[in-house]
């Protein structure tokens, strides 16, 4: 069967998340063709979340109008730690509980379809490589903005996913040696313990601690105080909100330029919540990466907003099953 | 003509530095067949250079016994800045006034051979790669120690030379914020500002000016204070020596951890001048690494030695000829 439209063959990609499966049914040329989301519920254990993941795949090529029969191959895109190489869920801070579980295996006999595992940050980035802001790229370094930071790469239509299937943690490269902050995962200095939206939230709070004035005390006590509300401050003109902003923006530039440095991409892409802070803030990330880059990578490489949002996962993710199962 | 105990064909490999031209002939199994050595006067110009450069490839394969209708491609690695794409060296601060120069296409027509050319720390890392201490594996990241600090990146093969060929500039990673050091290109915070044979010698200068007792004191009086007599003193006993060794270690670690969070190789090389410090110094960032690595990398990923010496680049390029123009 085909759909009116769109190029065959037809690719599923999901997304697991923690919190919900976002899933589709993406052409050739990268477009999706349906789009289901439903909750995981991780805390019912991995073998009522591995029948969610099959029923999520399902639901999204129904959606699509086609058959399972139409399906040329499954990409799956999961939170870390994984074994992309034997295709196992090692031990996902995500899904706790879900531990050394033979995901791509039990996906694939599920759905009875070819199925590819990813990492979910590099399958976000493979999607905006593919279709998104990096369509027109070799080379891509993405940074995934939220409670954490996560990261992909792409290289020469290769994702970096390392021996250990450990690459393209980019929220993971140490900025700062001296009185480090200390990193969710228990290292000190990384990117993500000074950029991430949970650095961000508690830079404030130390900053209002320290006795700073400003509009963030109020909801600091009310506890309304998020990544969003310190950015929607710092539009409305509060000066602590707007250094914060700065300081992040700074740190993201610091990460983009070691980035640059080892990878020298085409593109930097900024992607995940913390880009609903709009152009100001991509704008001062680019000031900060022009004045530390070196001069010919500083003036040529692109730093952009990624496009795809958070679709991004289940393009991507479909993205690398059609990587490894082309159109014949 | 073929060389007994050497497979053909044969490739040239021609190293550049600032001071000397290395060349020799390789074989398709990576055995290099002649080597020779001569000043690279390149305070006599481009011109002059050039015409040495050539000399010293012809000098490499008379020593060989071969002919250059015996040689199937040239492999050339040079200090940057580079544009590998169009083969021609920028504005490289090692050659002063080189600037601009079509170098790939220029020695091509002077050996009639098609040509290669690369990085040279690029050509290094993949000279280790191919035949040296990264010959059993897929993926290498290689600090390159001396009076700055170099890198290359193989990953599944392929040299990363970035879209700008600014690619693995392993140096100038930022490892440090606040009150970061300057590096010798400007920028702040570098690793090669931190680690260099240049910075260790600068930090042991200004421990001694904030009055540490220690026998570096006589060798800075004397003039003979270099990274080799740090290291020698920190063999002696010397305990400020010690602690400079000990700390370019951890700066050392910290760039090899970044590396890892973002490339995931199996294994990462020091080579260069430094390494004469020997297997204490090498056990000191290899305890460094696994303290800050996450765990699988930091149990599995081998942190070792160069084993190429300074033939590496020969080697190496000869390798990126070899890449491009293998045997039919």
């Amino acid at each position: 069967m085909s759909v009116p439209g769109h190029r065959p063959p037809y690719y599923l990609g999901i997304d697991l998340g923690g919190t919900n499966i976002k899933s589709g049914v993406v052409d050739d040329a990268g477009r999706p063709i349906s789009f289901v989301s439903r909750p995981t519920h991780s805390e019912q254990g991995p073998a009522q979340g591995m029948r969610a993941l099959a029923e999520a795949g399902r639901e999204a090529v129904s959606e699509s109008g086609l058959t399972l029969a139409d399906i040329k191959a499954v990409g799956l895109g999961s939170p870390g730690t994984l074994d992309l190489h034997e295709g196992l869920l090692l031990d996902p801070p995500n899904l706790p509980g879900w531990t050394n579980l033979p995901i791509r295996q039990i996906l694939s006999e599920a759905l009875h379809k070819p199925t590819v595992l990813q990492n979910d940050a590099n399958a976000a980035a493979y999607g905006e490589y593919w279709v998104g802001a990096g369509r027109d790229t070799q080379s891509l370094v993405m940074f995934t903005l939220g409670t954490g930071i996560g990261g992909g790469i792409i290289e020469h239509g290769r994702i970096i996913e390392g021996r250990h299937s450990a690459g393209a943690e980019c929220g993971h490269i140490i900025i700062q040696m001296e009185n480090a902050r200390q990193c969710t995962c228990g290292g000190y200095g990384h990117l993500e313990a000074y950029a991430s939206a949970t650095s961000l939230v508690k830079r404030a709070i130390e900053a209002l601690d320290s006795g700073e004035e400003s509009s963030l005390r109020l909801m600091h006590s009310e506890g309304t105080l998020t990544a969003r509300s310190i950015d929607l401050a710092a539009q409305a003109g509060d000066s602590l909100a707007m250094r914060l902003m700065r300081e992040t923006a700074h740190y993201l530039a610091v990460g983009a330029v070691t980035l640059m440095q080892v990878i020298d991409p085409d593109i930097v892409l900024f992607g995940g919540g913390m880009i609903a802070a709009g152009p100001q803030f991509l704008e001062q990330i680019r000031a900060g990466v022009k004045a530390m880059a070196f001069p010919v990578p500083a003036a040529r490489t692109r730093i952009e907003y990624a496009a795809l949002g958070s679709d991004a996962g289940f393009i991507g993710a479909a993205g690398c099953a059609r990587m490894k199962y082309p159109a014949e």
